[in-house]
């Protein structure tokens, strides 16, 4: 039999594309990949993606899983080869249960982000993982990719928010590891192995993942800080003051909030221009009453201390909105202003201001009036510093011409304060020339052993990540 | 040259112990195991290590890593073959690093757990990993084990503390994966392989390792029970009215805290006695007395709802500690009374109360009159579900006759509730032989694999874990 014949009669004739329009799988999400698919092959259960991947075992085809498609570093198309089986993961969509005293739920791979945390919601119950993508990024994408966002200073990455994988060996065999344990030491952690390894070592089928109660309020506030090191003591005196209550702490510079009331006038902004702005969130076990005061009493010391030079406490949903609409609006607003240079990179939080100062004054004196477009998540040293060209420059000319160069200074300064190039967003394809380059001789010949042993014939997702 | 001479030549002729008596090195914890070493070596530095592990490679011979050898499941003692070396780290015992804006510190794999708790609070910070064994368990070794303890419930376990790894693989080369950083996605996860690996694919020679604020105030409380259901009910209610200032949620049922009374008679117990009693602790950001009113306010809502029958706040840091003391009295208690059957499982929160039931029935239809010590993390579903001979049998016989079926029994029905037969302690040698019994033939091919890859000559710790 052909590999198509086999695929077939995997999933049936109808879930097997290889005619016609296959964009919607081929192009990713920025538009930046476009691949060629042999077919694409959409299973509807854990045992058809099992035999998919022995499909294509046994015809020597390498396949590429794909989840919502929203990584951001060509992780989930195929290549221009037009020999991969593009492996869809969206009919693998059941919420399978949930355990309200375990606080868990155990949910297929493709589930979207958004839809668990509606069902977590209307068990009273809270999934945390939160991002942009939330409406379109599957569980299993996220779990592959060891998805961040917004909440991980308290709850975490995607890998601390699961207990237990199902996973589809790239031999094709069925192995279920879920769990609802919190402690289990019986072997190796295969699961953290399949978490993060971007679809190359298996295919994530289903999850099962950790709930927590709704907080009885949400508190937010944002602070005008004079620096970034400013930022760093009003974060320490946060999560002394809140401890696990803290459960967000985003950084906006001067620049990125320009850009916002640029191309979003009708967005107020509360606070006037500063060099920096913080906008800090916490969840609160009691009232909105006592988030309000314990941020007010905490703002007061910071104002006290200089290391904030004005804040505003929201008041009430509609004002929480606003300011998160300031935040999210960021990369809309760079959009806007034009194509731009991106770089998701995590610091210990201790050097994040130096390398911030070092950084922008290397790269203005090499590429003069170019505008760095600073924001992110500084709980977690992770942030998204991108380069936007000068004012009047053509953009698509300034990163033909400069963004390999800003790229390799970006970097290396990321490894010379001990950093990571990428952050949340993983390797893929985007990022795979780099790792070997910030990674050690040792890590890198650890990892290919991995990578040999678990899937000795290169079938899952080969190019990416190594 | 041999050996030894090798040996000697990596880490000095004084380190190199290879006669007179060894059971310092070779006799467990529990006294259980007992090895024999060809040597004992005693590395000064990360450097040395690698030169063992060399060495080893070099000569054919199998090394077994030993931190403060408190698993009590055997995986850090030599075999009685006298042909393995035995790596003590006890010498690499420096605190490297401690980073107070990023909350991380940096320390030798030898360093005792409580020589880093003291560092850290000597700079008003928390590092929260707290276990029996603190006062000798190396970092090396909770990590190799991914040990738990009485906090995992709001800070998790070894593992969650763990932001990088230094580490000796099984050619003896170095790989430094030490990082402050929260978030990585730059490969697949080497540190969680190793976390939890028993020194099996490589030696641990230094960590990273997150830290806290200290908390403003802990607030300490007991309540009777009177079923396990109620326990859970309570556990629910606690969880939603604190949050993550829940940090410890411990049960003990009435045969644990009876055996106390009897052998500590001189203890206060607060409450009388009940068929379970629930310890909690909570970590307050505001002050004591808002920590009390906390608990107060919560115990009201629980004795309304008839969750709980009775309970007290502890006043005073004197009660705080008279509550811990009766509950780390417990395993002194069993010890006084004599040899006992010890299973450390954990099972879905909401599986916990069926499971003690049923088999609690099992038990004493089986082996009539034997006395069933339950005491745990409830809060993390990890029970230490123990079995004393009947009053009156001579307990080491009991132990000879029965301990193999109590423990076919006690596991399966772990098994049936999709519980782990080794929560927070490890396979080592003692349960080698369950772990291919509780896995499936799938996660065995893939642990297999894993240490085929990466430790190709078997060199590290054999005999432990697969």
């Amino acid at each position: 039999m052909t590999l198509i014949a086999d695929l077939r009669a995997a999933v049936g004739d109808d879930q097997v594309l290889n005619e016609g329009d296959l964009s919607a799988w081929e192009l990713d999400w920025r538009r930046r990949y476009r691949g060629r698919a042999l077919a694409v092959v959409r299973p509807a259960d854990t045992a058809q993606v099992a035999a998919v991947v022995r499909a294509c075992v046994q015809h020597g085809t390498s396949l590429v899983p794909q989840g919502g498609n929203t990584s951001l570093v060509g992780g989930s198309v195929p290549d221009d080869s037009g020999t991969q089986v593009l492996l869809s993961l969206s009919r693998l969509a059941n919420i399978r249960a949930i355990d309200t005293d375990n606080l868990t739920i155990t949910v297929d791979a493709g589930c979207v982000l958004q839809q668990v945390q509606q069902v977590a919601a209307s068990h009273d119950l809270l999934y945390p993982l939160s991002l942009a993508a939330e409406g379109s990024a599957s569980i299993g994408g996220t779990l592959a990719t060891n998805a961040g966002g917004t909440q991980v200073l308290r709850y975490g990455t995607a890998r601390e928010l699961c207990l237990g994988l199902e996973v589809v060996t790239a031999s094709g065999e069925i192995w279920n590891g879920l769990s609802g344990l919190r402690k289990d030491n019986t072997g190796y952690d295969l699961r953290d192995l399949f978490i993060g390894s971007e679809g190359t070592l298996g295919v994530i089928t289903g999850a099962t993942l950790k709930l927590y109660p709704q907080p009885a309020a949400i508190g937010t506030a944002m602070a005008a800080v004079p620096t970034l090191e400013a930022a760093v003591q009003l974060l320490t005196l946060a999560r002394t003051r809140l401890s696990a209550g803290l459960t967000g702490f985003e950084v906006m510079n001067g620049q990125a909030l320009g850009l916002v009331r640029t191309h979003f006038p009708q967005w107020p902004q509360p606070l006037p221009p500063s060099p920096w702005t913080v906008l800090l969130e916490q969840s609160d076990t009691e009232s909105a009453a006592h988030a309000q005061g314990v941020f007010e009493s905490m703002l007061e010391a910071a104002l006290h201390d200089g290391c904030i030079s004005d804040a505003v406490v929201a008041a009430s949903l509609e004002q929480t909105a606003a300011m998160w609409r300031l935040r999210e609006g960021i990369p809309l607003a760079q959009a806007e202003e034009g194509l731009n240079i991106k770089h998701d990179i995590a610091l210990p939080v201790s050097r994040i201001a130096a390398f911030v100062q070092e950084n922008d004054a290397a790269l203005s004196a090499a590429w003069p009036g170019i505008r760095i477009v600073d924001f992110g998540h500084l709980g977690d040293g992770n942030l998204h510093y991108n380069v936007q060209a000068p004012v009047g420059v053509l953009a698509a000319d300034f990163l033909a011409d400069h963004e390999a160069a800003v790229n390799e200074r970006v970097y290396e300064a990321v490894r010379a304060h001990g950093g990571s190039i990428s952050a949340e967003h993983g390797i893929g394809a985007l990022k795979r020339d780099m790792l070997a380059r910030t990674q050690s001789p040792v890590a890198m010949q650890l990892m290919r052993a991995i990578k040999a042993a678990l899937d000795p014939r290169g079938t899952m997702n080969p190019g990416r990540v190594l």
